[in-house]
């Protein structure tokens, strides 16, 4: 681990997987210690890990934890015994595509497996390497994104992009600890990122953490921020991004977008090649989850809202390409994005 | 009172102020009685009352009781002597325009009232005016931005701006109020208005129980909701508006301005003349306060932050003219505001 990196949320220890419980943080540091499918998979859903990379790293293991299960059961049958969990880990978050792309990379290597042998030392080894690679990325492209920086004083990040959200190191927040330890920036502003507070509880946590200075601040007031000329790049990360360069992100995201074209400052979406999903064509296609009404109604067990109300909880939004100034992936950085720049960018 | 409007928050008993205590709702319904002006002075800081009409009543009727002790205890000296409060009341908050509006407005019929005569009557009279001209002039308003509005499905708002900002019945929240009394709203989408949670907790309250159908939603959703065309005005109060038209109001609302403007949404500012300030030239002239930062980092006394992580906690921003579709005041509507415009309607 480089300077300004010292988290890691997703693990593997002896025979298990181990998850930082993320619902519990700034407050209470405690691991979960997974030892099957399912119960990872409702780990995903309840968000005990949460970034649309960590996602995919978790349920890479979640697969070994099945393939494992399904060989002791069922040694003659084992591959087809797997495809329950699969199917279970595959319907646990809708929106990231990494979870697909990582489910997707261990049927793969399954397939490989000859039938008479023990498929699990195979299948970790192909999951770490899976994980050491997303790691690998984040610090390639923390590398590409802080060149792109001339000397500043602040950027905004919104939701939460670090080593909690990835493999380790981060995509966005990568990004901002390359270039705050290249010296091209001097201050983050994280928006708080509301329903589920990821700039307040996590990205805050990481990057007190590491000595990167940060300063909250509610999500309406970025706009604020950048008329005040604060802040020179809106850096975010993404869940999915569509063939033509839209991008699903964390609600908020395009609203921020939005407010960087309108004052000129560059919106930089930071994201492995593993998030760019070739199948969807546009953003529209992207499936947008809703989560319960509660996440917005309620606050630690305490009800906030009015007795009665409803709320309306998208998960995620979708920034159309011609907003996004620069991608930044592993494989290199696409200025203004589009459907042919990215197709040769996924070739190469 | 009509339809869709059984709220009042500032009221005259007896021979005292009472406020709705709105840091207390939407959960508990308290009221609190104010016999002298310092204490109104705290209450109005301290965001008892807020809304910037609602603070200029306040205000008023607090020089009532300043006036009253004054006289009271230096009946040959109590205008002199009350100008303490009067100052003490005038800091209380500093970006809502109508406190000081209010504040003169008393000072000049203070000047009026000859040295040997008790004020407290003709005071009070004159409060209850300024008061009940509020209300008509959100009536007024209503009807107006009412106007404004084809049928459509939705229409967003952000902040609280009803009955419980103003003297009663609302201004921004008054077109709304009107608009769906006439059936030309069928929905209203409240942003949830970090860092206080005037949209949670007292625009869902007012709505719900005047039943007006209402969904609340992250402040951050709000361009998601425009991008699939849910809401076709974005509707604002303001605290304080510039002779050129540019206007102070909660923070979020400048952000709000420019997704409507994306989306060719109407943005619709709704305040009485009485938020004009033709003494401040341009927006950037405007104060805007900085609140604690504990009101982003806590939620009902829980720290929700990451423990010593700083917030940035502006109050307010600044809404150029040329964002605002239309401002709507009691004296007439003001397409594209601007000098000019504004001049003319003070004028009239």
């Amino acid at each position: 681990m480089s300077q300004y990196d010292s988290v890691r949320a997703v693990g593997w220890h002896d025979n298990h997987l181990v998850l930082l419980d993320q619902r519990k943080l700034p407050h209470v540091e405690k691991y979960i210690q997974l030892f099957n499918a399912p119960d990872v998979a409702e780990a995903i859903a309840n968000m005990v890990v949460r970034g649309a990379p960590a996602i995919g790293i978790t349920a890479a293991y979640a697969m070994v934890l099945a393939a494992r299960k399904a060989f002791n059961q069922y040694p003659q049958d084992w591959r087809k015994r797997l495809i329950a969990d699969y199917d279970i880990l595959m319907a646990s978050r809708p929106t990231a595509i990494n979870l697909k792309w990582a489910l997707q990379r261990m049927m793969h290597e399954i397939d490989k497996v000859r039938d008479e042998d023990d498929p699990i030392e195979t299948l970790l080894n192909f999951a770490k390497a899976l994980h050491e690679d997303d790691i690998e990325a984040n610090y390639r492209m923390g590398k590409l994104g802080s060149a792109l920086i001339d000397t500043t004083h602040g950027v905004i990040t919104h939701c939460n992009t670090g080593s909690l959200a990835t493999g380790g190191y981060g995509t966005a927040l990568g990004v901002i600890r390359s270039a705050y330890a290249d010296q091209r920036i001097e201050h983050v502003y994280a928006g708080e990122t509301r329903p589920w507070w990821q700039g307040s509880r996590l990205t805050a946590w990481e990057l007190m953490k590491d000595k990167v200075p940060v300063h909250l601040m509610c999500d309406g007031a970025a706009a604020h921020l950048m008329q005040q000329k604060k802040a020179s790049w809106v850096i975010v990360g993404a869940d999915r991004i569509a063939a033509n360069g839209d991008v699903a992100n964390k609600i908020g995201t395009y609203g921020l977008a939005i407010n960087a074209r309108y004052h000129d400052v560059g919106f930089m979406v930071v994201a492995p090649t593993s998030t760019i999903d070739m199948d969807t064509s546009c953003g529209t296609d992207i499936p947008i989850e809703e989560r319960p009404q509660d996440e917005v109604l309620f606050v630690g067990g305490q009800r906030i809202a009015t007795p009665q109300v409803e709320a309306f909880n998208p998960t995620f939004d979708v920034t159309p390409a011609d907003l996004v100034s620069v991608l930044v992936t592993e494989k290199g950085v696409v200025f203004s994005p589009g459907a042919e720049k990215i197709a040769k960018l996924m070739a190469a």
